[in-house]
């Protein structure tokens, strides 16, 4: 079965075409500047890249040129052989506890959780909107980023802010990057045969680390939005929210300004003066910058804040494993976050440490009292996963 | 020698009168309402309370009858006996590392800090101009709750937000409760006869976390303002601030009348439903009251939260000391927070820790990993030593 794997975003479109049960990538590409001048897309197919520039006035647009992609390149012979459509959705509140057959329930559903995800959830319906109009007949699957967390406990997902505002508007944690953390929690199951206790770092430009036990999310660093948590590449993570009206005083800056400085202008990106691409940081790091070393720093130091807490929420974690961006690729993040765990005896191998770049591999010593691992996360092969299931069943 | 330790606030004044080098109380007091109607005071004195309502225009008009009730109980014969005075700042910014005598420049100096604490500072000096009207002659000496912990380092004192505002504004973690740290502080090395690594948990109303190694603050849980870290009375702690601008929009507040319900309707009493004290939630909690379980629960574990945090930072502490209101009286608040870190092998003393109230205590298990204490603190106590040590400097 060929399943469409899709990430919609307001002025983007990305998709991986995946061969399942066999979890192959057939092919991949995005779609950027949909509705604005400059439109193009790119295609990666057989180890190629192919770019064009075209005309994109809407995401229906973009449908039907990948389509006719697929055609043109005979990985399709009609349209019909695409067995399954899986939309990545940000927000699916308290309502979606895992993946779903869309209907025009769901669609309901989603378009009443636009403000819990007022940017993220109506450019996801617009994806799921433009491929239902060009595939009517085919399948389609809601992946939702906020899912996997909804195992936590009240005491784990609640504020200490009024309550109503939980009862009336649903304020709470909700948690993001659910299905890479799923992702990470059922290839560990598959790799030991059992469940562990896991703290998995998602560390990439957006970051979040999650605490597994039974393969259920039990806590999670990011919050009611993703801004919460460890600092990221523009976003600042946890800060004393005290300091805001007083930079809307000194800047003369309005509410959303603030909010927007927090969001985009904050992160390693303000710490390092330099970049908010962790590769351009570390590079001042190793040539002394002084700056690029209290950020690089801070950043280890957050991450390592998380992974003591969910140790002791965990009482006692089996394995603590890193994805993503950063995770998968900097040496250098990997062995300074487990270097301050050395007092508790987490103790790295580093030679299996370095040169991963996105390969699967265990880089703690054989005697370290939690063993570590770089897990190479595939979100899209998740959602092509899930869609395939629920088709199938 | 009889000084004068002194707390104003914008409405209330505070008083202790402590004989030293000797450390005994002689006298203290509180008056309320002042420049208010129904304005009183009242006195403790050799066991007994006095109540007194009194119109009170100005802290002027406090400080006269504080001076002249000790007058009439023949605790002094003039106000020459006062030796001196010492004054509790709430904000010292980076200029104010530890007490000082206050001299014009303090008080310009103060002044100037004003914006980072726009409700504390001009009330304690109001509080020193009052005392200064009336004894101009008598030394006076400014003790910070910031100044303890200016020995931060830079990573744990920034923030990732735009590095601007640190450099033009100020804006970075100050920390509070440093007087209180620092009298535990001491008085632990008065006790062990050396430094040792500790945390204390000065957890009271307003609470905060706090890592000491060599005398020193390396890190704690409040930050640019003291609505930061572990759940307090009425404060919100940590959350995600991200929930601000939804919250303004369900409930059409504006960002002032959100900041507000976090300062003042968040915390033990937004979670419990009942009340800020945690003496009626802990009822509760004992009654089996599900939403004073959840909140103790969360205050529980945002504490250990920050414990584990700064055990991982101090590379392994030797002592956690609890203090103030809830720490010095709360046997179950110690024993549930003590039980979280079981998996570390921090093991209670259950007998030990039952029924303290106040006094200073060991109360882990002989086999403990980490030595527990209860150590009563006394601000009033430190801040009159400050003024006695730098008048006799």
């Amino acid at each position: 079965m060929k399943i469409l794997s899709v990430n919609a975003g307001s002025s983007s479109l990305k998709f991986t075409l995946i061969e399942l049960p066999e979890q192959e990538v057939i092919v991949s590409g995005t779609f950027e500047k949909i509705g604005i001048s400059g439109s193009f897309y790119t295609i990666k197919y057989n180890g190629e890249k192919i770019k064009k520039e075209s005309e994109l006035k809407d995401h229906k647009d973009a449908v039907k040129i990948l389509l006719d992609s697929l055609i043109e390149l005979k990985i399709i012979s009609s349209y019909d052989e695409i067995s399954g459509v899986g939309h990545r959705l940000v927000h699916g509140g308290d309502k979606y506890t895992e993946s779903v057959v869309i209907d025009d329930d769901v669609i309901k559903e989603v378009e009443k959780l636009i403000p819990l995800a007022p940017l993220h959830n109506p450019a996801n319906l617009v994806g799921i909107r433009s491929f239902k109009e060009i595939l009517p007949n085919t399948p389609m699957v809601a992946v939702f980023d906020t899912a996997f967390h909804q195992t936590m406990d009240k005491e784990e997902y609640l504020y200490a802010v009024p309550y109503s505002w939980y009862e009336k508007y649903g304020v709470r944690r909700y948690g993001f990057h659910g299905t890479s953390h799923r992702y990470i929690s059922e290839k560990m199951f598959e790799y030991l045969g059992e469940h562990k206790k896991i703290i998995n770092c998602h560390i990439g430009n957006g970051a979040s680390i999650c605490a597994i036990k039974d393969g259920k999310s039990i806590a999670t660093s990011m919050g009611f939005t993703p801004i919460a948590g460890v600092i990221m590449g523009t976003r600042c993570g946890d800060i004393d929210l005290g300091l805001i009206p007083y930079v809307m005083s000194c800047e003369n800056k309005t509410f959303e300004e603030v909010m927007t400085d927090l969001n985009k202008n904050s992160g390693m990106a303000a710490l390092s003066g330099l970049s908010s691409d962790m590769r351009d940081v570390e590079d001042a790091y190793m040539q002394k910058d002084p700056r690029c070393i209290t950020a690089i720093n801070m950043y280890v130091k957050k991450i390592v804040d998380y992974i003591v807490m969910y140790n002791a929420l965990l009482e006692g974690t089996d394995y603590i494993t890193f994805t993503a961006g950063v995770g998968e690729n900097s040496d250098i993040i990997r062995e300074l976050v487990i270097k301050r765990l050395a007092f508790m005896n987490v103790k790295l191998n580093e030679e299996a440490n370095t040169g991963l770049r996105g390969k699967f591999a265990q880089i703690s010593a054989g005697d370290s009292s939690i063993k570590v691992m770089v897990v190479p996360t595939d979100e899209e092969l998740m959602i092509a996963k899930d869609t395939y299931n629920l088709i199938n069943n």
